[in-house]
Formats: C-alpha cells, structure tokens, sequence
C-alpha cells in the first residue's frame, strides 16, 4: 500500500492532513493530486528524523541543496556541515551526490544528520564501486544497481534520481544532433558510455519495472533524471531533450500506474525565452508530473556567480509552473562547493521559489511582501529582519554601519524618503 | 549644435562612427536612432578622460553602479575605490549620490577617476546646501535648483537625474491611492515635501525649459526620474506610476524636440509577471526613449541579496527592451554599500544584461556563451576563464581546490561528464 494508492481509495491519511495544513491547501484537492500523481509527498519510513515534504500543483515551490564528496575531495565532517547550513538556510531537501570515500558510510551519516528528505543518484556508487573492483563503467550490470538502489532505500533515502529515459536511439543519434555537448549529466555520460560497448539498451530502462518495485517497497519517490539536459543555450530544447521528455513521459504513466510516485527533472541550460516553454512541456508531456529543474540557467558565462543566473533562471521556471528548484552554487562549473557556497545557494533558490510562489499566487507570499513594505515604510528595523529570508544577513549588514539618524539607515540618513514622505510639514 | 540636431541634418560624426563600431550597428541606423531620441550617446566635453557610451535601440545594454557618501558615512576614498572596483567589473557608468562632505570636491574627484560617463541627481546637493544654511526643503527655489545644476553640468557631469514628471496633481491624490509606501525616490520626496507647503506645480516641471537650455548647452543627457516609482511589489504599475510616465511622454517630446538627449528612468519594485508591459508601456509612451531601469525587484523580502532580487528583475526587463540596467547591491535597503558590494552589484547587473542581450539577438552576445561551451567540452580551463563574466573568481575558485584528475575539476574529477562523454570507449 502506497501513498497514490492509499489515495486513489480515497483515504485522507494523516500525512494528507499534515501536509494540507502547512500547505494551506484543502485535504481533498491535496488527496486527489496525489492520486493523480500530480503531488508527490516524500520521506521513507526508514527516515526517522525527516520532516515530510509535498511537492508539486498548488503547492508552495521547493528547493533542494545538492552535497556530498568526491573523488578528488573528501572530507566528512565538511559535508555533514553543509547538511546543517543547508538546513538553516531554509532548504526543503538534501541531496547527497557524494562519489568519494565509504559511501555507504557518508550517506547514512547524512540522512541521520538531515532533518529533511535526502535524495540520492545510484548509479553513482554503482559506477564507483565497479571502478574500485577494478573494472570498468561497462562491467554495470543489472544486479549491481538493484543492489544499490536497494542498499539507498534501506538506509532511508527518501527519493532517487534515476535516468530511465536516455535511451539506445539516442545514444546512436548523438554524433548528427548539432550540440556542442552531447552529455553533461553524469548519470548520463555513463549509461552513454555503457551503451556505447554493449549496443544494448539503458539497463535502467530495461529494468525499470523492477526498479518501480524496490522503489514501491520502501513507498519512496522517484525522480526521472534528464541524463540528456543541454549543458549550454546553444544546445536547449532540441530533439534530443524532447525525446528523453516524451520517455519519461511513458515512464511517468508506468510509475504512477503500479503506485510510485515520480518526479521529472528538467534542464540545465537553456535561454530565458525557452524557460516557460519547457515548463508547459513538460507539464502536458508529463501530466502534470511534479517538475524538478536544475537553474535552469539562461547563459554560460558566469562560472562564479551561478547561483545569481540560476536563480534569474528558476524564478522564471517557478512562475511558469516548476515545482521544485534544485540549487546552483557559486561554485559550479569550477570546485566541488564550499560551505559557505551552500549558504548562498539555498537562499538565491528561496528567492527564486519565492518570487515563483507569488506568480503562482500561492496563499501567505505575496502577503510576506506587504508586510515587509509596511515594515519599511515604518522604518521597523527588528519586523524587517524577521520578514527577511535571511534575517541574519540583513541584521549583520543594517548593524554593520550604525545610523546617526533615528531610524534610518547610512545610505540616506535624514534624507530617507520613508521618513520625509511620512512628513506632512517642514523637515530639518 | 547638440548630438541630436547634428543627427538630424543626417551628419555621421566621429562618435557616432566611434559608437557604430563598437556596437557592430550600421552607422546610418544609429544616426537615425539618435535623431529620433531612441539612442542617447552619452559624454560631457568637460568629462575628458570619460569613455562615449550608447544607449539604446539595437544596442548592448548598459549597467550602471551608484556610489557616493552619505550624510551619516563619508569617505572619499572609499568612494574612489569604489570607482576603481566598479570600472574593473565592468560597469558602462557611474552616478555619484553623494549627500555627505564637500560635495562639489567629491564630484570633481570622482569625474577625475572615472573612465565611464558619471550622473548625479542634482538635487541630492541643492537640498544638502537648503538644509546646511539652516532652511527647509520648501526654501529650495528655481535659482537653486538650476546653480547646482549648472555646476554639475560645469565640473563635467556626463547625465542628470531630475524628476520633472511628478506633478502636483499627483501629491493631491496621493492618499487615496491605496499604496502601502507613497513615495520611495528620494528625489521624489523632496518635492513631495516641497508641494505640499507651497502647494505649488513641480518646479522641475515650471522651469524644465530653463533646464533644457542648461542641458542642451552642455549636450548632456536628462533622465527623467520616477518619484512616484513603487516602492514594494504591492504597489506596482498603479495610476501614480503610469500617470508620471505620461508626464514622462510629454516631456520626452518637449526634450527632443529642443535637442536635448533624454532617458526615462522605471521602477522599482515590481512583480515578475509585470516587467514586460512596464517596458511595453515605456517604449510606446515615450516613443522608443531609451528606459532606464533600477532592478527592478520582483520580492521585497530579500535585503542582503538584492543584487540577485534585481538580477532577477533586470534579466527579464532587458529581455523584454530595457536598455540601461542599473544596479542594485546587497546592501540595499540596509545600508550605504562596501566596497565588495560594488563588485557583487556590478557583476550580478552584467549577467542580467547579458541574458537580455541574447535574448534581444545583439550581435556576439550568444556567441561568447557557445564559445564557453566548447571550452567546457574541452576542459580547457584558461579559455573558460578568459570567457567568464569574472575572469579573476572563475580562475581563483577553480584554483582553490586543485584536482587530481587531469583536466577535470574537484567537482567530479575522473567522473567528468565532458571527458566521459568525449570518450568512445572504456574508462578507468
């Protein structure tokens, strides 16, 4: 008994309730969207700590922080630090892409440190243990990623990416498409690199319906990793981004059919003017599948500052109808991310779901707003802070350069327009 | 002879063949452009070290930085480096908002250190010189107001604020209008306070010929203030706003007409959805002048971040035809911006730009992301470098964490999609 099944019998079940109350949404519109696989609610029981979290139609947009080692850097206690400033930083998910180090290790120190779900990508440690037995990408087979898959749930990871949707007509279409990068997923350049030997299908597809299993066991949601995102503007929203949608599509169907809940991923890299686009798309595509977008971010030339592009990217996505923003950082496309980075991610995403949820018109944003301009306009320093989506920041700053005006700040002073405008007469 | 009448009686000058080239633009179109006001070529004879900019139809889109003391900070020689900083990361022009120190000495300092054109709002200094000689905002007259102009115009001021569009009829409305902040400009306040004790027009408005005659003697560009710009995403695109960018229309014309070049400056805080018909409005109002925009911000509630909050904002307003992105810091709304704020600014106002050059198809401005993309594709790390909007933090944040793996970063080492992805066959 899954949630959609549970759901589609018509049971308000206590998460419904829990999760229709922080959502500010109705139990029955919250049940049925969940049925309808159009609301996923993740956490896997063997989760113990984590909060559970609805994603998807008419809810509040969520964001997830990416963690986790890596092969050229490894350092525990950095990352379960980043699970921590990620978490203060308002995140709604984690996920733990580590490749470095004793992975089953790391993971179960991450989802015991999370309070949120944490997602994870198999094939990573499948492929990671394969090339430590000494073998190559293509030695993968399917009892190695069961296995993993299996090993994930167990520890209660509470979603899994999974690149279903990259399939074998792709890879033989790949040299003639015109991108300038075939494959900038790395879940995907290895399926690529697996089908390239063995001219054989994605074994995630092939057994997929296994995978639907494993994953219905532990009720935990699937995510439809998008192995063939642009990696670049130039190459965003071409055929062969499409045709993986149009699986995943299928995939979709096949998942919400046997009772898994499913996500989408989208891209990646595409200009501001394709964002909504691909939002519809996938919504129509997907049947209004909970769509999970990476940025997107809208151009290429500011390795250092991707957080700012893929927010400018992902307020858009989310005023469109994304439902869940995964974080870039400062870092991408340079170094594995600092911790500070996460910090700064987190919050750039917040404000771009935020801005999202106003579009969306969803209950309580744009009040939040209001109440900061009433705040301003009284020149209610202490109400400010609090309605900020980092009250730390704007506290440190405001204090940073004490004001010898009576409630203003250093940039205008006296000549603050909130207190003249408030002035009916004379001012000194 | 202003740049405008010139471009009239069909002359290509020397700047404009200066312009056309930078801007890879027909010489004859920009002519035609600057006679019709759609382009304003930006630079005071007095500013001599001061680089010609363009702004406008078909062209790439500009940022500028504000610094300037305040009355409660003053520091010139922050504000200098806050000069040098802006210049490096880019910006295409400076406004010096100075309310603090000897203002006339600051000014001089700054337009002697600035390579890019410099703007100022004179009557930051016409009020600043009121309130010194111990009167009040309504003592402030025509005489005034056109000395401080006149001196700025004099010490090489390369464009002026003025916010000639706020009308008194406007001040008498303004309290049934259902706004939460009436009047956040700074500028605007001034005159708010000004009307309502004379209960007299504007006189920015009664003696905008005066002003003409001063600008057109010194070929300098006006931008037309919004004082009545909303303050908070509630407030938005509301009969206040529109009705000054009507007044705007009117004095666009009068403005051109004199031969005087003129920018129409826009808000503010304004939801996502509304950008575009902002800038939609603007340019069939006042008839394809060049719009100057501050952010905007589509949320209120991210100060310490609102650099991104106007990225956000600036992306979509570029995309959508605004010309001329100005910046706004992460200090905004908290305090007078540090140095390292200028940067942040800057460099996050750039980005905006930049996608809104690509979306606007200005010649080159996809080009440099595919050029990116190919590096990537490539590893080739010092290219990306030199392509990045910061070359200095790509290459110091790549650096940081150096990797093992030979051309790949720490991100994901060995496992680099790109190397993958370029590979035909096995991996170890």
């Amino acid at each position: 008994m899954t949630r959609i099944i549970t759901a589609r019998q018509g049971k308000i079940t206590e998460e419904i309730e829990e999760s229709a109350k922080e959502e500010h949404i109705d139990t029955e519109i919250l049940r049925q969207s969940i049925a309808d696989g159009t609301v996923v609610l993740i956490r896997n029981t063997n989760h113990k700590n984590a909060k559970l979290v609805a994603i998807g139609k008419n809810l509040k947009t969520k964001v997830n922080a990416n963690i986790g080692t890596s092969m050229d850097y490894c350092n525990i206690k950095e990352e379960l630090k980043k699970v921590e400033v990620a978490i203060e930083a308002g995140t709604d998910t984690i996920m733990d892409l580590s490749t470095g180090g004793d992975l089953d290790l790391i993971r179960k120190m991450i989802i015991e440190h999370s309070t949120v779900p944490v997602g994870t990508v198999p094939i990573y440690q499948a492929v990671v243990e394969i090339l430590r037995e000494g073998k190559t990408i293509p030695d993968l087979d399917e009892s190695k990623i069961l296995d993993v898959i299996r090993r994930h749930l167990e520890s209660g990871v509470d979603f899994i990416t999974v690149h279903c949707g990259l399939l074998l007509r792709a890879v033989k279409r790949m040299e003639n498409t015109g991108r300038i990068m075939n494959v900038v997923s790395r879940g995907g350049s290895f399926l690529v690199n697996w089908m390239r030997v063995h001219n054989q299908e994605n074994p995630f597809y092939t057994y997929y319906d296994r995978i639907l299993e494993i994953a219905k066991e532990f009720d935990v949601t699937l995510s439809l990793g998008d192995g063939l995102r642009p990696g670049c503007i130039h190459d965003s929203t071409d055929g062969l981004q499409v045709d993986e949608l149009l699986v995943h599509g299928e995939l979709r169907d096949r998942a919400v059919e046997a009772g898994v809940q499913v996500m989408v991923e989208g891209p990646g890299h595409i200009p501001l003017s394709e964002i909504s686009a691909n939002v519809l798309m996938e919504k129509r595509i997907c049947k209004g599948a909970p769509f999970y977008v990476l940025g997107p971010l809208p151009t290429d030339i500011a390795p250092g500052y991707d957080h700012i592009t893929s927010a400018i990217g992902g307020a858009i996505a989310a005023s469109a109808g994304a439902d869940f923003l995964c974080f870039v950082t400062p870092s991408e496309h340079l170094r594995l991310p600092i911790i500070e980075d996460i910090r700064e991610g987190v919050i750039a995403t917040r404000i771009a779901a935020h801005i999202g949820d106003i579009e969306k018109g969803y209950p309580q944003a744009s009040e939040r707003d209001d109440s900061m301009a009433y705040a301003r306009q009284e020149r209610n320093w202490e109400r400010m802070f609090t309605l900020s989506i980092d009250p730390v920041r704007a506290k440190e700053f405001y204090h940073s350069r004490p004001a010898h005006s009576q409630d203003a700040c250093t940039m205008c002073g006296d000549l603050c327009s909130m207190k003249l405008s408030s002035q009916k007469q004379n001012i000194k």
